[in-house]
């Protein structure tokens, strides 16, 4: 499964080239997250509050494009890997209506105990929950 | 007391104006807030442990000239007002050696108990901090 | 006329809070504004290739309520105050159903010049675009 | 060569997990480069002024530990590949005075013409200054 989220750039989200500044992209990433993460009828602010959350532990960027202020960008995102430990997200965005992505990137987060920070394992904490990630996963070609 | 911080302009923070975005501004202001504190002997960090919170209630910024990505600007802050439930915080920003302020601003803070975010009176809960922020106070002319 | 723009609160824009970082309100206040400008038929991105530039002078922003991660707000924009050098917007921004804004502001613009910075006489350089802004004007009771 | 840059974390950089958020890095990593940038002599403002833009092509981090409001971090940058057409950065930051960082990552640059976007030559273009950062470099081991 791949969720599409729609997002319009910001004017505070340019920079003095002109563009979309590269750092915004992470955060455009988790807008997505957001999306994908609330398909399993568990949102990720629900999550923390059952004592969960999933700190970045990798992130990477590919910039292929730019995109431009007031343009409207679609952000691809989907589970590429899934352990009880660690979740890859993947994530491709597109400019308008290009077929081409832009900027394509990944993050890997691990599950951690909110209060603790220390790793806990997904599917034996959440057993429901899991197999629903796992139902979602799309694993590269 | 007036404290002086001095931080030189990201790239990130620039928009396609070619100049430093309007919404840096607060950012700084807080960076100079926590550089005020920190001279009372207790740092915001350690006063959030204590249990206490000053979220913002107002905000004003007043913005007469522009600053560069590289640009090295200095943030003038000060208490410009003080009630037991209330901090107002002056600011005034240079850029470079220039002797007239580029951006000035005032935030007022309200402070809160941290768990429950209900009002506190500082000066009950913390009468020896609280005397210092007082003798800091430089009312404005 | 007033428009409403529907953002959802992204994990980047929290602090250590738990809420919304005040500094990200001007940000939402300038995606309600690009919003309200495309309503004049000409967008903002189209304005600046035009030449013109509206760089924000005063800014306020009072703050009566928070906002969350996830939290999905409408900012309410309108132009309160108009001259043929200066633009005013107010803002109104609600949480989810509530009818009473969480956070309230105004911004001060100028119209300049994109390459000199200096000011420009709106109304004489885009009289048909002026006009349309002045048809907007929903001045404060 | 590597550069030190410090840095104090803002509030501001902060979100609801109470760390600084992931997406600040990349942030500081611009900072730390436009200190090394300066070493040779010529600053990124100036770069951009003689026509040269150096968008991100390929950005990567890796977090192994957290910072936190007010922690001074120290963010090491060196050039570790340069060819004529792409200049790759690494970093690593380190919080307070630990030895072990907590964040390292690099970031991959295209060399363009500021106005075309256009690949270019940076070597044939400024000879001297290429030699600068050729002098800099420091290979992975």
């Amino acid at each position: 499964m791949k969720t599409e989220t729609k997002i319009t750039v910001r004017y505070a989200e340019t920079d003095q080239m002109g563009v979309t500044h590269h750092a915004v992209y992470p955060v455009w990433y988790e807008a997505a997250r957001t999306d994908l993460i609330k398909e399993t009828g568990v949102s990720y602010s629900q999550l923390e509050k059952m004592g969960v959350m999933t700190p970045v532990v990798d992130l990477s960027c590919h910039y292929s494009g730019v995109t431009h202020y007031e343009d409207i960008v679609t952000v691809q995102c989907w589970i590429s890997r899934l352990t009880p430990a660690r979740i890859e997200f993947s994530y491709a965005t597109f400019c308008g209506d290009s077929e081409k992505p832009c900027n394509t990137g990944k993050s890997l987060h691990g599950c951690v105990d909110a209060k603790t920070f220390r790793p806990i394992n997904l599917k034996k904490r959440f057993p429901e929950f899991y197999a629903k990630l796992e139902s979602m996963v799309e694993p590269d070609a």
